[in-house]
C-alpha cells in the first residue's frame, strides 16, 4: 500500500485550503456535477434498499437485525433493519481493531480514507434519500449536507490530521556539541493514538455531525465505534459500509469502523461511553446528555451540544433585504439546525434606515410577514421547511402557548403536494419583553422564533452575550451600518466565543459554515468543547511520545 | 511598538529548531559564554538581596512583606521579603491588565517577551545563587537548569505560540463561485485568548517549571499570575520582575504578570485557582493537589505531578558503562528531579553482556558500589548530591527502614566541605521482589532508589508498564543489546505514554530534556495532562473565533 499520487494531492490540497481559509469544495455542491445517472441509481438503491435488511455492512454474527426509522415525510417506517451487537462484542472487536490500525503508516491511513470518501461520493444521491427520510430535510438540503458538505467536512479533518501527524520528524540524529567531543543521539518521534474513537450521531445531521469526528480518529490511528441515533442510522450506514469495504479490499480489519446500531427501548450509548476501552467521545445532541459525556474520567471529548443563537437589529441599509435573509435562515428546515437563529433582539425604538428610522412595529410585522409568507408559499414553504424530525418537536411547538408571550405567528401545518402526509409545523413566532430571560434562556430546538424587544442594541448585546456565557451559541447574526457598533458587537461576542456573522443579506445564510473555512463551533462556550476544524480537534486524539538511543 | 528584526530571527529560529528538533540553544549552558564579570556581578547582587526585602517588582500597595525562604546548604534564613496582596487584589488586577493585553498584537507580545527573556540573561549568575539557595541543586546545576535551559524553554513555549496564533490569516476574501454570480464575505478570523492564567510553582524547580506556562499564557494574549512555592521565590521573582520592567517601558500595565507571593501558614493557591477569572492553570508538584486542579471546573489545566520513573535492565554492551551512567543518573540532585529514576528492573537470572550472563547479584553490587561512590567522593558527592530542598524528604528516607525491603545501602550525610551545615542525605538502596508492588508503586520523592528482582525482562517490561498506567512515569531508561527486546520495550512503554531513553551511556542521562528537541512529559499518563511543548500546550490557551462580514 502507499499514498497514491492523486489521493496524496486531494489531501494537499485540502491542507492548502484548510490553511488560506478562501474557498473551497473538493465535493461540489450541485447535484448535477455528479453526472446524468446519478439521480437514477441513487434512487433506484433507495427504492431497493426500503423494507430489507442492510446488508452492506462486513461487521459478522450479529445478534439480531433492528430498525425503527420512519419517514418524517410519509409517516411510513423505512422497514430497514440493521445488525445489532452486543457492546462486549463491540468494544473487543474495536480493541483488537485499534492494534492492527495504529500500526499502519499515516500515509496508509490517508489511502484508505481518502479511497473511502470517493466511494461515498457515488452514494450522494442514495444517501440524500435516506437522510431526507430520516432527518425530515429537504431533499437539496439533503444531498448538500449529507453529500458534498459532509464529505469536505470528512477531508477537512482527515487533512488536518495528516498534517498535525506530520509536523515532527520521525527520526532525527541530534548532536550536541561539547566542547571537544559531542553528544549523539538518535531521537523517534511517534504520534501515539489513545485508543477507541466512540461516534455519537443525532438524528437531523446523521453524516454531517460524524463524518468529523470518524475520520479525525480514524487518521490519527484509533479504531472508531459508530453509534447512530436508531431514527437515523441508514445515511451513515452507507458511509461505514464504503469505509469497511475498502479497509476489506487492503486486507484490513474492518472492524476499525464499526456500525453499533441499537433501538429506543435499548439504548446502549452510555454502556460504550463508559467502557473504560472508549478512550475518545464524539457527541452531537443535546446538552444534557453532552455534559455527562464531557464529565466520564478519562476520556478525551468531542461535543456540539445546544446553544441559544441570537440575531441583533441595529440599523440596516434595507430591511427587506435583511428580513428576507433572516426570514429564510430561521425558516430554514424548521430550525432543527444547530446553526438557526432563535432569539431576535430588536430596539423597542426602532431599526435605523439610512436617516430614518423604522419603528419596531413595522419591523416585527416585516418579519412575521416573510416568515408566514415562506411558510404559506406552495413551493418554498415545503422545499424550506422540510419536516419535523421528531414528534418530541412537535410536542414543544405545540406547548410554546404555555409560555408567558405573545404569539405573533401561530404554527400551523405546512402543505406538501408530494407528501401530503409529512410531519411538518410552520414556525411560531413569540414576543417577549427583554426582562423575560426565562423565555429565551433555553434552546427551543425547531420552528420556535422569539422577538426580543430591548430598550436600546446596548442591552440588545448585553443581553445576547449574556446567552452564550450561559448557555453557549453555535452562531450570531448582527446587523448594523454603524462601524463603532459592529466593533462593539465583534468584540462582545468574541469574548465569550461567538463568531459573528455582520449583514448578511442575498444567498448567503448565518446557519451556513463552509468547510475549509469556517470553523464550526469555537468550543469556547457551553454550546460545545470542540470545533470543526481547529488543530486541537485532531491533536487531542493522540500523543507524541519521543524516545532517545544511543548509538 | 514592532518586533524588531533581531527578535524575529529569534523567535524565527525557535519555530525552526521545535519543527527540526535538532540540537538547538538559544542560551549557552556554559557559564563561560556569558562574560568575564558576569559571575562576580551575579554574586554580588545575590549578596546584596539576602536581608532585605524584594523591591524589584513593580506591583503597588501590598498589604505586607513576606519570606520564609531558608538556603538548605547554610540552613540559615535568606531574610528576603516578598510583597504579599489580597487575592482579590491580585484577581481585579489580572482581570483589568487582561484586556489591555489581549489587544495587544501578537508580534509586539513577541516583542516584549523576547526582550525579557533576553534581559533575564544578565541575571543567569544571580538566578543561579537564588537557585542554589532555595532549591538545594549544585551551583552548576541551579545555574544550567534555572538559567539557560529554563530560557530556552520558555523560548520555545513563546515560540509554539507564536507559530499557532498565525497559524491563519486574520483576513481573507471568501468568494464562493455560484454559477454565473457568486456570494463574497470578507472573513477574520482571531486567536481569543481565554483570560486570566495562573502558575503554580515547585520548591525544587522554581524557574524551569514555571517559564513554559508563563511565557505560554502571555504570548497567547492572557495575563498571567505567578503562585510560587513560598520555599522557593527568589529565583521566579527575578523573572517576573525582568518581565514587568519591559511592560513598563512599553507603556503596558505591569500587572500583566503578577507575582503572588504567599506564606505556608497563609496559602492563597485554591482561592487563585478557584476564583472564576482564572481560566487557565499551569501546575507543577504533588499528585494528590495536582489531582484536584485538573477537576476544577471550567479550567483549561496543564499538570507535571508524579510519576514512578522505571529502569529496565536486560542486556549491555559494557555494564561499567552502564552503570555509571545509572548511579549518576540517579544520584543527581539527590533525586529530587521529576525525571530521576526510581524503579530499578533487574532479572533474577542476570544481564546478559556480550555472550556472558552477569548474574543478578554482580548487577546489583556493581550499582550499589557505584552509588556509594559518587556519595563518598569529597568532590563528585556534593557536587552530584547536592542538598535536600525539604525536610519532609529527609523524613522519607529516614522512614523507609519500615518498608518491607532489603536495605542495601542506608542513607547518611554527604560532606560538603563549602557548606558544612548542608541539609543533605546520601542515596538509600532497596532490594524488594517483583511481587512488592505496594513498596514500589508510589513516587518516593528524593534520594530513594529501589532495586526490584524479576522473573525475567517480560516482567520487568510489564511491571513497569503496569506502573506508569496506574500511577504515570516521565521517563523510562532501558538497557538492551537486543533489537526485538528493545522494540518491545518501545512499543509496550509508547502505548502508556512514556518516552523510552534506550542504552544512554557517556554525558547524557535520561532525567535530560533538551529543550526544542525532547517533549517534556507526554500529557498521556497520570504523571501529568500536558507537554513541553507540543502544540496542545499553547493551542489550549485560546480560542479560534471566525467573524463573516457581507460587503
Amino acid at each position: 500500500m502507499a499514498l497514491s499520487a492523486a489521493n496524496k494531492e486531494i489531501v494537499e490540497k485540502a491542507i492548502k485550503a484548510i490553511h488560506e481559509r478562501v474557498f473551497y469544495a473538493q465535493y461540489p455542491e450541485h447535484p448535477k456535477a455528479y453526472g446524468e445517472d446519478a439521480p437514477g441509481i441513487g434512487l433506484a438503491a433507495f427504492n431497493n434498499q426500503l423494507g430489507k435488511p442492510f446488508k452492506g455492512l462486513l461487521q459478522q454474527n450479529p445478534v439480531a437485525w433492528e430498525g425503527e426509522e420512519v419517514s418524517p415525510y410519509t409517516m411510513k417506517p423505512l422497514g430497514i433493519t440493521y445488525p445489532v451487537f452486543e457492546v462486549d462484542t463491540l468494544v473487543v472487536r474495536a480493541g483488537r481493531a485499534f492494534d492492527a490500525w495504529r500500526k499502519v503508516s499515516v500515509d496508509d491511513r490517508a489511502e484508505i480514507l481518502v479511497e473511502a470518501l470517493e466511494k461515498v461520493k457515488y452514494r450522494f444521491f442514495e444517501i440524500a434519500h435516506a437522510t431526507q427520510h430520516s432527518t425530515g430535510q429537504s431533499f437539496i438540503m439533503s444531498f448538500q449536507a449529507s453529500g458534498p458538505h459532509a464529505s469536505d467536512r470528512a477531508l477537512e479533518s482527515l487533512a488536518a490530521g495528516y498534517e498535525e501527524l506530520n509536523r515532527f520528524p520521525s527520526k532525527v540524529e541530534w548532536e550536541k556539541p561539547m566542547g571537544k567531543t559531542s553528544v549523539k543521539l538518535s531521537k523517534e518521534f511517534k504520534a501515539i493514538p489513545k485508543g477507541v474513537g466512540l461516534v455519537i450521531g443525532c438524528s437531523t445531521f446523521p453524516i454531517w455531525n460524524s463524518v468529523p469526528g470518524i475520520f479525525a480518529s480514524l487518521i490519527t490511528g484509533n479504531s472508531v465505534i459508530v453509534k447512530p441515533h436508531p431514527k437515523s442510522v441508514y445515511p451513515i450506514a452507507i458511509v461505514v459500509e464504503e469505509i469497511q469495504k475498502v479497509l476489506q479490499a487492503k486486507g484490513l480489519d474492518i472492524n476499525i469502523c464499526q456500525l453499533a446500531s441499537d433501538s429506543s427501548n435499548n439504548l446502549i450509548t452510555k454502556k460504550l461511553a463508559e467502557n473504560p476501552v472508549v478512550k475518545i467521545i464524539d457527541y452531537t445532541g443535546g446538552s444534557a446528555f453532552g455534559d455527562y459525556v464531557e464529565h466520564i474520567p478519562g476520556k478525551t471529548t468531542f461535543t456540539e451540544k445546544a446553544g441559544v443563537n441570537s440575531v441583533i437589529l441595529d440599523s440596516v441599509a434595507d430591511l427587506k433585504a435583511v428580513v428576507q435573509n433572516l426570514s429564510f435562515a430561521a425558516s430554514l428546515y424548521s430550525g432543527q439546525m444547530c446553526t438557526a437563529p432563535q432569539n431576535f433582539f430588536i430596539p423597542a425604538g426602532g431599526v435605523k434606515q439610512g436617516d430614518t428610522v423604522i419603528p419596531y412595529e413595522e419591523v416585527k410585522k416585516a418579519f412575521v410577514d416573510a416568515v408566514a409568507g415562506i411558510a404559506n408559499h406552495p413551493q418554498m414553504g415545503p422545499g424550506t421547511l422540510g419536516a419535523i424530525q421528531s414528534e418530541l418537536t412537535l410536542k414543544r411547538v405545540a406547548s410554546v402557548k404555555d409560555l408567558d408571550a405573545n404569539v405573533l405567528l401561530a404554527p400551523g401545518k405546512v402543505a406538501n403536494a408530494e407528501f401530503p402526509d409529512a410531519r411538518t409545523s410552520s414556525p411560531v413566532i413569540l414576543e417577549v419583553d427583554a426582562k423575560d430571560t426565562g423565555v429565551f434562556e433555553n434552546e427551543l430546538f425547531g420552528p420556535i422564533i422569539l422577538l426580543i424587544k430591548t430598550k436600546d442594541t446596548n442591552q440588545s448585546v448585553s443581553l445576547a452575550k449574556e446567552m452564550v456565557a450561559k448557555h453557549g451559541a453555535i452562531t450570531c447574526a448582527a446587523y448594523t451600518t454603524n462601524e463603532e457598533t459592529a466593533d462593539y458587537i465583534v468584540h462582545e461576542m468574541e469574548s465569550v466565543f461567538a463568531p459573528v456573522s455582520l449583514n448578511l443579506t442575498g444567498n448567503i445564510w448565518v446557519n451556513q459554515h463552509a468547510g475549509f473555512s469556517d470553523f464550526h463551533v469555537t468550543g469556547g462556550n457551553p454550546a460545545g468543547n470542540a470545533s470543526f476544524t481547529n488543530p486541537e480537534y485532531v491533536s487531542k486524539r493522540f500523543v507524541w511520545v519521543g524516545h532517545r538511543r544511543s548509538n
